[in-house]
């Protein structure tokens, strides 16, 4: 169970509601301590974090600027400050086991340090969780974001039921998570699920990553909006033409619109996108063979025409000779997902893998 | 260790020998049992079984026709008659556990059955586990063949020193074994590690799957055959056309060989095999990132023109910006990998997941 949307109620009333007993009764001393934990996700624009209990009820929550600017350190010291308003938050009978920490980067897995951080910098090869761990006192786990955004999603949204899934995070680029039998799937170096950079296309555009035909190349949010604006400069009629001489960036939100409203040019750049989003998800079928395949980050808000595209082509792609049928699905738990699965991670996680200096 | 190739001494002297201890003593009744487990290989045209004890040394092989004209109830008694010619070979002190059967095809996870076997008629939806045990009143597992090479290769080949590696199997098709932290990895309805379909190029040659662009299309030994018959159709000059005027047939080792020479449509077919089977491995190593992927099958036998060819173009089209880059290698066990898998897993699996009716 989980507890965060708008429409209902938050923390300690919540609790006492779904469990059928009275507040005095969950504070009372005789009572064994709620464990807590604190899950942190690093963007490079917002920080937001919240305080977990292990069954994914989400007592309270923060959103504070990045502010990139402050540096690595500026940065760990807002962590503390987060850590220490949301412990104003907990229930007298809450028990914080520890903080996760999500990061827009790879993570070495033999040295515990950020590998590899490309949207923030100087926090490569740092030892994030042991610094933040001796600010606070406390034990601190960090994962890579996307990895713990499936981990969310397999124990409290799209994931739900199935032994092991994957997710495809749709955004800026295109990440995934991977969780086999439960637990996340972190590679042999820490930097596994990187489904955006599968080939899909031989000699196909050139990826920032300096490989050619990935699957990000075509299917991230900045790759549609870069190939609409290469299709309009070709002179096409579009309804997107508007939207561009109106002095408004096209993004793939608008692309979606436009494609729903049956544009040619968005409609070709969507389909185009969710075709090799298809392939994509064939070769992982093939290969995992996960029990479910979820599309999540920004562009899974599409809906829809999201979903209905990307099955579409896998239909059409997979003839079912050889192999099993994906199962396809949206992530339902939106960009809480993030915090949600860093707090959940603790519960699993910190005592096998955290030291505090 | 394991000892079956040609020039090792094999069977209970071979014990001895590594073991530097004499028969007798193995023998003795004081002694405790050696566990020993039979492996079989189950192929088109032979069936290949060995007697395998648990450092997976081979004591005896067996190699006999498939006759697959006799039908399921035919192979399954050719199967039961090799265990017991095995049997004769048990050295005093051993103790037989159980039975391993490598399948060309895929089993349910769910029912243990066979799910699909596209070469052998009349094998899908038996259960041929439970038939084989029932006739051998032994426990016996099934699975598929090239998980089990896979597993062989992790435990005493080329996969040994990593946690977590795949095969890429390239004989008529393309297949592939993974193993993950040291167990087979079968995917939620056992059907992953199917390589060959993996797309790697939209809208391409037209697989027997149904599906376009498939790795099989390029990479298999057949396919690789059949595009450089093409190739010659056009009336390019080339060296192959001498073996094709000859009568002989065009087979991806004359291509290996022609290539090897300099032939320019040998080397052109040849590269665009291992150029897309870099882009698979390339992929896999993005989403998986396994510790090791290994070469496997008969197109293996190629040896340095495949592993430096495929390792070249996983370096052309991998800059390293993202990722870690993969240890490609070929495989060691060559076609006993089979029968010594389907053995060893016996050892690690058979008491959980085989009951005798």
């Amino acid at each position: 169970m989980r507890d965060y949307r708008g429409d209902e109620p938050t923390g300690a009333v919540a609790i006492e509601r779904r469990q059928g007993r009275k507040l005095d009764t969950l504070n009372a001393s005789t009572e064994p301590k709620r464990r807590l934990a604190i899950g942190i996700d690093l963007g490079g624009t917002d920080i937001k974090a919240g305080l977990v209990d292990e069954d994914g009820n989400v007592l309270a929550v923060r959103r504070i600027p990045t502010k990139t600017e402050s540096g690595v350190n500026g940065v760990l010291s807002r962590f503390a400050d987060l850590v220490k308003e949301l412990e104003t938050d907990m229930p007298e009978a809450g028990e914080l086991i520890g903080i996760g920490l999500g990061i827009p980067g790879s993570i070495d897995l033999h040295s515990n340090r950020v590998r590899a951080c490309a949207n923030l910098e100087g926090w490569e090869n740092r030892d994030i969780a042991g610094e933040l761990g001796a600010l606070l006192g406390r034990p601190v786990l960090i994962e890579n974001d996307a990895n713990l955004a499936a981990y969310a999603e397999y124990l409290h949204g799209a994931g739900q039921n199935v032994a092991s899934m994957m997710t495809l995070t749709l955004g800026t680029g295109v990440g995934g998570g991977t969780i086999l039998n439960g637990k996340i799937w972190r590679g042999a170096d820490g930097t596994a699920s990187e489904v955006g950079h599968m080939i899909v296309t031989s000699d196909g555009r050139l990826c920032g990553c300096g490989q050619r035909g990935c699957l990000e190349t075509y299917a991230s949010a900045s790759s549609i909006a870069r190939i609409a604006e290469e299709r309009l400069q070709s002179g096409t009629e579009s309804s997107l033409r508007a939207v561009q001489n109106s002095g408004g960036g096209i993004t793939s939100k608008i692309i979606a619109e436009h494609a729903a409203n049956g544009d040619n040019v968005a409609l070709d750049v969507w389909n185009e996108a969710c075709r090799h989003l298809a392939e994509a998800i064939v070769g992982l079928q093939h290969v995992i063979n996960p029990g479910r395949i979820i599309l999540a980050g920004g562009m899974s808000a599409a809906g829809p025409i999201l979903l209905d595209t990307v099955r579409r082509f896998v239909a059409q792609l997979m003839p079912g000779k050889v192999g099993t049928h994906p199962d396809v699905q949206l992530a339902q738990l939106g960009n809480d997902a993030g915090f949600l699965g860093a707090a959940l991670l603790v519960f699993n996680e910190c005592d096998a893998k955290v030291e505090v200096s």
